[in-house]
């Protein structure tokens, strides 16, 4: 500790420089911002941290934050004619983004990795099998990442929902928008060139 | 407010997004680590502000942070024959990190400034003068920044101070270490030039 600090200024700093994107420098800065804004941010932010940590809670069924001890909206019986299954909230925040997408969201928490040991049972699958069969559910889109976990983790779920008797899609893959060719990887121009669309039926 | 989103959730992210160096992005990044995190950082840091914002408070005299209602360092008697006078408490921090100098610090809270409206009386130059008429101070180091406002407010001290028998000292001006002739700015390079020191006296 240096000599001329405060022990609860540095218990502060060392806790803010462990989220993530920050380090100790950014953290010292934040510190005194927040000392130097005692009653507009300092207060408020604490606050905030403490509600999100007394109310936020992970629903089971959908995986979604829900306020704690309060049904979650996916046990809103409505608009269950597709359920789009996301890796996470910061996935499902982005296809948000988008608007093109407004039905239920399924929030696995993460994906298959035989390396990190995270196995079928950590993920929220054996609820997405349940929601399906509970609701009159038409189409699942399975919106994992690219990636080989992504995708493994999508094949995973396709496999255990075979029998369910509901459509189940996945994301194109192809050319980003705004992508040029030169610059793209293998990966991606293989499928764009497999999964070609064909103009004539426009 | 986004639809899937919770309103604690957003309360938090819109404050985390508020502190320097962060935006929405990052913000969002830093709730879902918390929420991830709720016992060993999400609660801790709530405490942690919490802890700050009711015991550290800066010290009327030095300036420096002290803990509420406790005397601050500063009314220690001893080592009292320099004193550094600084900007802020993360200009004491890095000439602390140098080692070169343990004595009393003096922090004014920012430096003197026409166009942002800052005067003598909102800086602690009224306390450095009664500190160092009221100990046996023999040399006030004034290490504020090499910037107009920096040098105005050591000149303004400096004035301030004449009549009380004390040496009065400032940070050296020149080539920064590591600096490459070729790249330093004009007035660095005067000073370097015009500060030179004679390599005979070694």
């Amino acid at each position: 500790m240096k000599k001329n600090s405060h022990p609860d200024l540095e218990t502060l700093m060392f806790l803010i420089a462990k989220l993530p994107g920050l380090g100790p420098k950014s953290a010292r800065r934040i510190a005194l911002y927040l000392l130097k804004n005692r009653d507009n941010i300092m207060n408020p932010l604490s606050g905030a941290l403490d509600k999100v940590y007394q109310n936020v809670a992970r629903c089971n069924i959908c995986g979604n934050f829900k306020t704690n001890k309060i049904e979650c909206n996916c046990s809103n019986k409505n608009n269950y004619e597709q359920i789009c299954v996301v890796e996470n909230v910061a996935d499902m925040w982005a296809l948000e983004g988008t608007n093109v997408y407004s039905g239920q969201y399924h929030i696995l928490g993460g994906t298959l990795s035989a390396i990190n040991g995270i196995n079928p049972e950590d993920l929220l699958i054996g609820s997405l099998v349940s929601r399906i069969k509970a609701n009159s559910v038409k189409e699942v889109i399975l919106a994992t990442s690219a990636t080989i976990e992504g995708q493994t983790t999508a094949h995973y779920i396709k496999d255990s929902i075979k029998n369910l008797n509901v459509k189940v899609t996945k994301l194109a893959h192809g050319l980003p928008v705004g992508g040029e060719i030169e610059y793209l990887d293998d990966g991606t121009l293989f499928s764009a060139f497999k999964y070609r669309s064909s103009l004539n039926s426009d």
